[in-house]
């Protein structure tokens, strides 16, 4: 049998010896894990990012891997701890919508609430759940323990509100959701909406008041410093320079608007509806 | 038998390649070694911090883990290299005082100088010494090599100047050894100080001129925004804000004095013992 | 058989999920992988200080080690995707001269485009080889896949474009290729050019104008805050200040010029030459 896979995404930075906590309590527990980190550098207490980010790569990763994610503004509240499998994966989370994004995506087949005391740790800090609740249980579900075995089933759950792209007449007006180590401005249209406003050539973009004439397949068909769209690896429209930071070029940041449309007679009609 | 783990924390940061040739090296002597990264992000030669990052989670860590600590002003000289077992862990650091705080909590009951030229590289750098020789003696450590074969066992070794908190009449006087990631105000005043200050009641608390007046066991008890001191994960007082970086919501720092008093009065006495 | 090891190098960062999104790939084609982060902080697209980066620890790895760079200015271009074996290790890159300097150490034994589909992943997105090119090739390299199967091999690559030192008369001229987290300021003048020059005695140096009188073989030789040249872990010389950044002290950067001089006579003559 292969080893099992926990991989974590946090707000807790690398400065602090948070994530080492947690670590070493799950070698505590199954000590032939292999440990990936996602990210730790989620602003603190964001949970949209965190389950965007968490969307974005999970798929990447083997059956049966399984994903503590601790970005959990309500530490110590009444919120539920939960452990949910959906598709081939599992993850472990606080139920504050982090796993909405995945949940979008692949309809989970159980969700249970981390209840049992045996998995977790004899005392659970109130400040510290992702190292006395969070990290055990996700150790146990490496070692073969049964999500049924950590706590009773739940039938509903926290929802994520992930800002959602609204279609026109062929035209469709999102948001930038990221914006990347790079610059790249990753909006909230996917590409199959991109496709339905296309469909009959290349469709013209805006964003933050720039036009963007270049619809290209990848960076390298621009020249360095050309600002252009793209289909990103994550299967989003997004909004790229080459060799350059387009956030910076554009001077724009999260949240900037974005309007994809089929022609320029759509997107001025889209534009003047808003005035 | 179980893989064996070396846990890291050093001041070596993650843009040069300073950690990953002390990683490689260890994976050429203990190829089934499991390395979890407690942080490199210390400050430059901040050994303080490096020390107290580590004695607040080292107790985390699986039975015979190895700690590798390099932050270490005095590479090349004199200093002596040592390790140490102490508890149920084995520790790998310049003699410097950088295991004093682990050490105030376990007594070690052995500690070499890593004398010995076969388990170090042939050719130690007088630059990088946790390259050439901190990296090997962990990897031998947890290849199995008894710690008596690194070097002589030296009777005394480096104190740690931490700030000690002062005990007065029914209150206690410390001050912010740490701020964390989320801005949290960590002091050096433990629960065990809190709770003989606050035996008849709850306690009253001022940091750096502001007055804390709630006193709670979870950030969730206290709205948005809100102030509150608690006992944080690893067992000492500290400041926090819901939601909010309380470092910056009072603009306090590193060395800011924390005084925790029984009422009012004893409060008062020993801040105008102060003037 | 010890469990193969991957180095990853990158521009990616920590910030987004791109990493994560690599390891997951490998972990799906080889389970028993050990992954070692050289460092993901090189500043977007600096194929020069990834290519240093990574010449300066790949021997410190154990042989068989895989090295997996992806710094890629040229994503989605015509640019060949490379694996190459040399000495005892084996590099996976795009071929834009971030295996230059690796290759003026060790000519590669062999190097093949990354051609076959089947080592790949299904779908190539255009915009992140590095998962679904880069990481399957490593991860199949790792599990025993003959670097022969993965694509023809290629007798020419790029070459990286290094600043060279110049000699002068019992002189050599270089400059700062690198200023590490410490603030050292690390020369493209190796030990065997200064040894050259300083044959007869302690040579003079000068950087950025200001000349270095201490000479030493360790930062510890200097009182705290002194400036002096030694020859680093890497075997370059470089000027540093002891428990500080000698960067920061002399106001300089990657690019201030260094010269290292018989004498004051011969360090004369070579800047007189300069004006």
């Amino acid at each position: 049998m292969s080893r099992p896979v926990i991989a974590l995404l946090t707000d807790f930075g690398l400065r602090d010896h948070y994530v080492a906590a947690m670590k070493g309590v799950i070698l505590g527990i199954v000590p032939d894990v292999t440990l990936v980190d996602i990210t730790h550098e989620i602003a603190p207490q964001d949970v949209l990012s965190a389950a965007l980010e968490l969307a974005a790569c999970y798929r990447d990763f083997p059956p049966r891997s399984i994903f503590l994610v601790v970005v959990d503004p309500g530490v110590g509240t009444s919120r539920r701890p939960i452990a949910a499998s959906a598709g081939e994966h599992v993850f472990v989370a606080p139920d504050n919508g982090v796993l909405g994004r995945v949940f979008e995506q692949q309809v989970p087949s159980i969700v249970v609430e981390l209840t049992e005391r045996e998995p977790a740790r004899p005392e659970i800090s109130r400040t510290f759940e992702g190292r006395d609740r969070f990290a055990p249980a996700a150790a146990w579900l490496a070692r073969g323990t049964d999500i049924r075995a950590l706590g009773p089933s739940v039938a509903t759950f926290a929802r994520l509100d992930v800002p959602q792209p609204r279609m026109g007449d062929r035209a469709v007006v999102g948001e930038v959701l990221k914006v990347d180590r790079f610059g790249n401005l990753i909006s909230n249209i996917d590409c199959r909406l991109l496709e339905t406003v296309a469909r009959d050539g290349a469709p013209v973009i805006r964003i933050g008041g720039h036009d963007v004439t270049r619809v290209v397949r990848t960076y390298g068909e621009v020249p360095r410093g050309g600002v252009c769209a793209l289909v990103g690896s994550s299967r989003y429209v997004e909004i790229a320079a080459t060799g350059d930071s387009a956030a910076r070029l554009l001077d724009l940041e999260r949240g900037a608007r974005v309007v994809v449309a089929a022609d320029r007679t759509a997107l001025d009609a889209i534009e003047k509806g808003r005035a």
